[in-house]
């Protein structure tokens, strides 16, 4: 594999192909953005763990079509199962957020309704959201998309976890990740992050019937997207141990 | 101490201070954007560990005074000395870095110049990025304001580290934080980062001359200000270990 060359994403890749056509925003990414031409060598990714690397054998402006010769496919396994579950930020906070919590290695997103939420999902929001996924995806080589799910209202989120999941509560009174049980390989680690101003008393009292440990992530208090990104990272560490 | 009431930042505070005058900046900052009024609760902070709360006894616009009656004043432990050693990211990534990085729990940050270094410090960058490092840490409560200190070369960096300080170098073929070395109380812990594209391999023999190991952040390669964040982070949990 290719440790130099960009990344690219097209859902279309298959593991059979000997080809693969990026078309609009993806060819207008490899041309414009990237200034490559035909001869480079780049990455493709399905996001759904098929990398393939190969040249690009024709590049076309109108409509915008790249179409990339596959010398090396690979597939590649999804790796450990983080889990963010937060309260929306304001703005261009979400965009961060998932940005950098996709670098972190966050594999499931769900965005989580509290009490104090200030900020609910808009309108595309998860199209919105997927696109910052995939460009971070790509920049960082993950050829696991994260899965953006629907919008949930905590008590519902905490009802419907699964026996499997480990939830985790980012907690100013939490322990140090050193300090939290160790996870097994492939189970679902869980990170909840609260709203600016916290969860609330009844919030934490439902949640402290579902969770397996509070986590600490720094010494301060911290904005939702720190939490968030801190959060994963922090138990991505967790399934390190074994 | 008020756990509710804003923060807001004043160099002059002093330990047998009765009042705090804030002004400029500070003050439009409590009468624009928080919308306080006389008799609203604040805390005040000096950076260098002393916390004062009291009500606001005057407040007027031209020019822009605010002055506090103290009720109570705390100093607070400086905390873990964190510091922050890396590449500068390009643009608006340097107030992401800083802003999270504060959050996170930095003391000291050292802009780096590496080899592929992609940006340097612009004009009045130390005066920007203290007025980034001030509003988070209003924002997230830390009496310790980030010491910031001037760009250095990675050699005469390296040079200059104490015998006391800790080097961990951020890495994807580090290990995970559990794995690392315990560190002491008060011990300098430095995370590394390198800029896009990573240290050249001459600098990392430097680096392996003073390091004391290295340590992944993440599952997948990193944007420097998301490596810088979660270094600044992981490193932390290490002196909660004792």
């Amino acid at each position: 594999m290719n440790n130099h060359a960009p990344w690219f994403y097209a859902a279309a890749l298959d593991e059979s192909a000997a080809a693969v056509l990026l078309t609009e925003e993806e060819a207008r990414h490899v041309m414009a953005a990237r200034r490559l031409v035909v001869g480079d060598t780049v990455c493709v990714t399905n996001g759904r763990g098929l990398v393939a690397c190969g040249v690009i054998t024709s590049a076309s402006n109108r409509p915008p079509e790249v179409a990339v010769s596959i010398a090396e496919i690979q597939k590649l396994p999804p790796g450990i199962p983080v889990h963010l579950a937060s309260a929306l930020p304001k703005g261009d906070r979400q965009k961060t957020m998932l940005d950098m919590a996709t670098q972190a290695g966050m594999q499931i997103f769900t965005p989580l309704r509290c009490e104090r939420s200030i900020a609910a999902p808009g309108k595309n929001a998860a199209e919105r959201w997927q696109r910052v996924t995939i460009e971070s995806s790509k920049q960082c080589r993950r050829a696991w998309l994260p899965e953006i799910r629907p919008e949930a209202a905590l008590a519902d989120f905490l009802d419907a976890q699964s026996s499997g999941a480990q939830l985790f509560l980012a907690s100013a009174d939490g322990v140090s990740v050193s300090d939290l049980p160790q996870a097994a390989m492939n189970q679902e680690l869980v990170i909840l992050v609260g709203p600016e101003g916290g969860f609330t008393s009844d919030e934490l009292i439902l949640i402290h019937g579902h969770c397996r440990g509070e986590v600490r992530l720094a010494p301060s208090v911290l904005r939702t997207e720190t939490a968030a990104v801190l959060g994963v990272a922090l138990l991505g560490q967790l399934s390190n141990r074994q």
